[in-house]
């Protein structure tokens, strides 16, 4: 077991990291004394965490809410439902929130506990490798909008993070290799060392070699943490790196449609498309970007454009994305494996033609 | 023309009070510099002041949201509504929303800038009584949830707030004693002198007397910016005191439907209601509570409970009130003019007994 802290002043957590991590309420104890706790989850995790999670904060027997399983039910509406049994539950503001399950659970049930009463305590509980490596840490919580992912929410840490790397063993493979989008991620972004183990250690990784899981847990949240205690709302830049491959990323899944393409592999593909560009740009060499695309592929993520989407249709999309400033779209490029810059300082139309060649390829 | 400063250190910002402030773009300028401006007003202050407030940001071209009017509005469904426009409109985090109406305008648009990619900036021009002294003031942002009020919404400051007093003099007779409320408040639980200067001015304040106008919302402004000041987000007790008056008054909002009751309406009749239980508690004299329903009376506002609320009906609304703590329901009580304490410390029994006489008497 290992505690990672998120240095974050008044608003510092820990992460706690290990096995079988759900047996006992040792770690919880500290965060919840004998307030009103409320869990929120969804039908796929709930018959398997959900009794487990409530049997070790007896005495205390809290509210369940549990939630339709999927990236389409991140809404406003959804929220709206919780707010709804929170206040029919009488739950005031002493109330503890626990989020049991993957990012889509945590996004939801952090931005509900942001918003409620306007602001209660929550803790994450990530069941699946892409929340435990990336969405539980950082406090960054919302929904989506009908016209455009993660448009709406807060800034909003937990009181911690329990990471039981256990129960990635009930995780589907698919969901296993969208989390590793965000492990390559870090990697590319901050820690070539790291990128290199990854490349020795991806097979390891996919069948759940457990020291292997805890080494790739670890160090992503350590990675994330770093970089979120330098920049905890996005206002430097250093925060933003963390979108490295999430600009494209985000206009295919908005565009496929919410849940037809798993987030982290949006993002797997998404980080293909930034290296494609950085190499357009002649930053990155096409060895680097063959490199990239080689893990990408190993950790069985899609490397190349849904055949669906136009370039004209991914643009518009990106359009509206978060990294628009003074009406310039800021994109996350490699200089090199372990070394990203936030830039609006490439030609538009290098970035529509690239588009359309791999749309014209797909 | 008068500055007042909110301390919150990196939050801080000016309050400006004044005449004809509409007239000028001096201090919106420093706030706004070129960015995207969205106004979000409503039906009855559009025809009144958007074109004056678009016309000062000239050369910039406002997007202009107007939102149906009235508390009933003050809905996550708004919300949503408006977040719609900003994103067909490709509005990005450089964006600054403008609120320009009453409290419903100022909480809907600031919890709406709170949320859309999780925080734009926005700006306060209160055009009522009620949200010059109060609503525009310490970051307050949210709306309402069927079951209860305020339920759902956020601490968010503004960059800075525009109070024309001017604007007073197209208010409705209805809503200026509604935001009279607001102000008795302030002498009630922090300034003993503004309270026995406002029985000698009320009538002058009723005729909207420029030079009594400006003292009154300068004085429930310091008053305000120094509670915020010391306790931001309520944790301290010194916020709820503002509070004087609201448990008991959303409960009526409440109970009686949104709109029915203006929300000042609400809180004058709540902060009688407050004051006889004080006197009960033998915290305050008869004469003392003669003495503020005086006052309240005086500023056209309601002193007597609504006939179709039950006492068990206002009980069970209180008891979803956010000053509910360990199951306890905290009251804001008074002991004396202008020295009010927060406190769970009676007997709820009392309190029963006192809501069942004064319906019955009703």
């Amino acid at each position: 077991m290992r505690t990672l802290n998120v240095d974050l002043g008044a608003r510092s957590y820990p992460i706690y990291i290990g096995e079988n991590l759900l047996s006992t309420n040792k770690f919880l104890r500290n965060h919840i004394n004998d307030k009103k706790i409320v869990i929120v989850t969804n039908e796929t995790v709930a018959p398997l965490y959900l009794e487990k999670l409530a049997n070790i904060l007896n005495p205390i027997k809290p509210l369940k809410i549990i939630l339709p399983d999927g990236e389409q039910y991140k809404t406003l509406e959804t929220i709206e439902s919780i707010f709804t049994k929170l206040l029919e539950n009488r739950c005031a503001r002493d109330t503890t929130v626990i989020a049991l399950g993957g990012g889509v659970v945590g996004d939801i049930t952090g931005f509900a506990a942001a918003c409620y009463q306007r602001g209660i305590d929550f803790i994450q509980v990530p069941t699946t490798l892409l929340s435990q490596v990336d969405s539980s840490v950082g406090g960054k919580t919302g929904v989506n909008h009908p016209l455009g992912k993660n448009m709406i929410g807060a800034f909003y840490q937990p009181k911690c993070v329990l990471a039981d790397i256990s129960t990635l063993h009930t995780l589907p493979e698919r969901e296993l290799s969208a989390g590793l989008a965000e492990v390559i991620k870090y990697g590319l972004i901050a820690d070539k060392k790291f990128f290199d183990w990854l490349k020795n250690n991806i097979s390891a990784l996919l069948k759940l070699d457990s020291e292997a899981i805890s080494y790739a847990v670890e160090t992503s949240c350590q990675c994330k943490a770093d970089i979120v205690a330098s920049d905890e709302q996005e206002k430097s830049g250093r925060r933003a790196l963390l979108n490295l491959g999430h600009t494209f990323g985000h206009a295919i899944e908005t565009g496929m449609g919410y849940g037809v393409w798993l987030h982290g592999e949006a993002v797997g593909c998404g980080m293909v498309l930034a290296a494609k560009f950085s190499q357009r740009l002649g930053w990155i060499t096409e060895d680097t970007v063959e490199e990239i695309i080689q893990l990408v592929s190993a950790a069985k993520l899609p490397t190349q454009l849904p055949k669906e989407l136009s370039a004209n249709k991914i643009l518009e999309l990106m359009s509206i994305d978060k990294k628009v400033k003074d009406g310039k779209l800021y994109l996350v490029l490699l200089n090199n494996i372990g070394d990203a810059t936030l830039t609006c300082d490439y030609d538009h139309n290098l970035l529509n033609s690239m588009l359309k060649d791999l749309h014209h390829s797909a």
